[in-house]
């Protein structure tokens, strides 16, 4: 069996955590200067573990393996939000890679190759180098997205960092027993209830939607209240309904979140003429979604035909549920039993991850360990050591377990010979 | 009795108007070269009205009359809002400069000043003309004001545009029986009831106020509902109940804004950790005020208690309302009787206007003409010129009676000779 050097994992970390160091996190979002030098370095690291590495034309930083037989993808994402936390993404990455090392040290007949995708943090676009690599992914969308602060239009970056003439490299499902990916867990549940493992069975699905308001701009000391139509208040009002009706009906897991208001024109001393809000919800059951969505759509008609101001809601995303595979949550399970008795659950994940992209061509399955009170995308963002080493310890047997189990499946339908 | 001339208050107007000319209204901020060359064609224009003009260290252009007795002081403003209305503000210099014009030519014993105060509309510092005029105004207030669009400190506008070294011109109270202001409603009211004439009985206190939520930002997928402290939910929830309890109290002519919401960082997937809106109320009554301030407070008071977010009141400013001068009033409504029978009603001011800086120091008085719909700081503005030159036939008739009103007191004060 395979056995992994924590020490090494945790000296692994601290090293690539010095690239865009920022505080105790990091801040080295996709193609800065910071980003690249990463993932340069994890290429080096990728040959020492007898990786081929190469960086594709989006940046995806790939390592396969020589070893003979079927292969387990396993990654995550390099790259961080901004002024964020020191494990989110690579934590996935460096598990790969310890793996990697640990096999070609311990000369096992265990094939595992490692990712790491490309701006899973949407600089520029989500899901960019998954998506990119799984063939799921529009040469409009690349023309279109840019990056979110600064504005530069994403072909742009890709020329500035030497990648726009690079081939982007395509997976080749038919190596792949399948997928999978480490993460921290983002929220607070595991972390409150002591847990180690936690073993995702579906990444939720997402839907979002633009609510837009139509009033009337008006001087807001002139003009009386019974005949103001003020798009402020109006949105005020549906999110209040929004709020009661939503928790009426909500499964035990179901979130939804308001992100952004904007009142037009925004000043002190004029009635809005017109507001918006994002929304969004996400559950992991489809019924719950679609559940949601006609109460936001009745929702919304009723605050439109109501008025005074016009309402209408336009849908920006509705990302299904992707349920996890159950083989591969029984190997992790199986794992967790030895490395971490007790200390493991079942969840579902409600924040979005590459495994999702990846669960469209190979079964895919995540494991997370516990978020130090839940922080996330912040620099104080942490983990216990003993839980990164403890985590990457069920990581690699379940690899393991997974790879093998795929060969008895193969072995299993041969014909005798 | 002082008769104006219609068709060349209509046409002067139109002159003006080609300063800044902006599709059906004006483009011509404080300090612009637009409106600094308004301000010199002004100049001229009191001239030939027989004034003595002249423009001082802050622009305040300011005209006065060689004619013996006690003087009355007209004016408004010259600037406009961002691409606004034709009429708003200069319409009220307009009158006064056609006033002085028409006394000028019928040889009459009229001491009429006319004064166009800059900034009225707030481009650097609110009603900076006025409160300088009135000394009213600090050093470190001219210090610290900014351009509200382009960041240019004020004190490199008046570099600029030649006034840093002119002297600011003080009010000669003594001088001045009171000061009268006329204005576009800038509300639909006398609009919507057919109405020529608004009296304006007092200009609305405004009191305006930040208020500031304060949670924990969080990943909006991963965190349970639960444990949420979402700033942008704990907003809505206030706003709310701002909402319901501002309805039960108010008065009548009461009215309640909120301009701008901020969420937080403002991302569709991140939880807002901080919120804020601006919020504020206006009311003639005093009274009024003080209990909706005490509605607010206990609302935050009990907002912060609940939790799970902070919630915090931060008073912007308290503007007192400004009653209007009675005897200047009934001179406005005796006019009115005469010009526009049956066409004129007494009512609050709901917008700011310099007459509430003058009428700290001097009794003071507003007329109001209709605006066409209540389109008021947009460029589709307008009032009917019928409706223009019945408000300038009362404006005059009233100014003559308020200063033969002031005369026949004086003389009755005066000892026996």
């Amino acid at each position: 069996m395979v056995e992994i050097n924590g020490e090494r994992l945790i000296q692994s970390l601290r090293e690539v955590a010095k690239f865009g160091a920022f505080k105790s996190g990091v801040h080295r979002p996709t193609y800065s200067e910071q980003d690249m030098k990463a993932r340069r370095w994890l290429m080096d690291k990728m040959r020492v573990a007898g990786l081929q590495a190469s960086m594709d034309g989006v940046g995806n930083v790939i390592g396969k393996s020589n070893r003979p037989g079927s292969a387990l993808l396993v990654g995550s994402h390099s790259e961080s939000q901004n002024q964020a936390g020191w494990l989110d993404g690579i934590l996935g990455v460096m598990y790969g890679l310890e793996l990697a090392q640990s096999i070609e040290e311990q000369n096992l007949d265990l094939a595992v190759d490692v990712g790491a995708w490309a701006d899973e943090e949407c600089h520029y676009l989500q899901f960019l180098g998954s998506r990119s690599y799984c063939g799921d992914l529009r040469e409009e969308e690349i023309d279109a997205a840019c990056n979110k602060d600064s504005g530069e239009p994403l072909r742009d970056a890709l020329k500035r960092v030497g990648l726009l003439d690079r081939p982007r490299q395509k997976i080749d499902t038919a190596r792949y027993v399948g997928y999978l990916e480490a993460h921290i867990e983002q929220g607070e549940y595991m972390d409150s209830q002591q847990l180690a493992i936690g073993i995702v069975t579906s990444i939720v699905g997402l839907w979002q939607y633009r609510i837009s308001f139509e009033g009337q701009q008006d001087h807001a000391g002139a003009t009386r209240m019974a005949i103001r139509r003020d798009a402020g208040a109006a949105l005020v009002r549906l999110a209040t309904r929004i709020e009661e009706r939503f928790k009426e009906v909500a499964a035990e897991r179901s979130v939804w979140t308001i992100g952004r208001i904007i009142l037009e024109p925004g000043a002190p001393s004029i009635i809005p003429g017109g507001a918006e809000m994002l929304f969004q919800f996400r559950d992991e059951n489809l019924d719950q979604l679609n559940l949601f969505e006609r109460e936001l759509i009745a929702l919304v008609g009723q605050a439109d035909r109501e008025g005074p101001c016009g309402c209408k809601l336009h849908t920006v995303d509705l990302a299904l549920p992707k349920k996890m595979s159950a083989g591969m949550q029984q190997d992790l399970e199986d794992a967790a039993k030895v490395h971490t008795p007790d200390k493991h659950v079942r969840m579902p994940s409600g924040a979005a991850h590459d495994a999702q992209i990846f669960a469209q061509v190979l079964p895919a399955a995540m494991l997370f360990v516990p978020s130090i009170g839940g922080v996330s995308h912040h620099y104080t963002e942490d983990t216990k050591e003993e839980d990164i080493i403890a985590g990457c310890r069920v990581f690699a047997d379940a690899a393991e377990r997974s790879i093998r189990r795929a060969s008895l499946t193969a072995k299993a339908a041969r014909p005798a010979s």
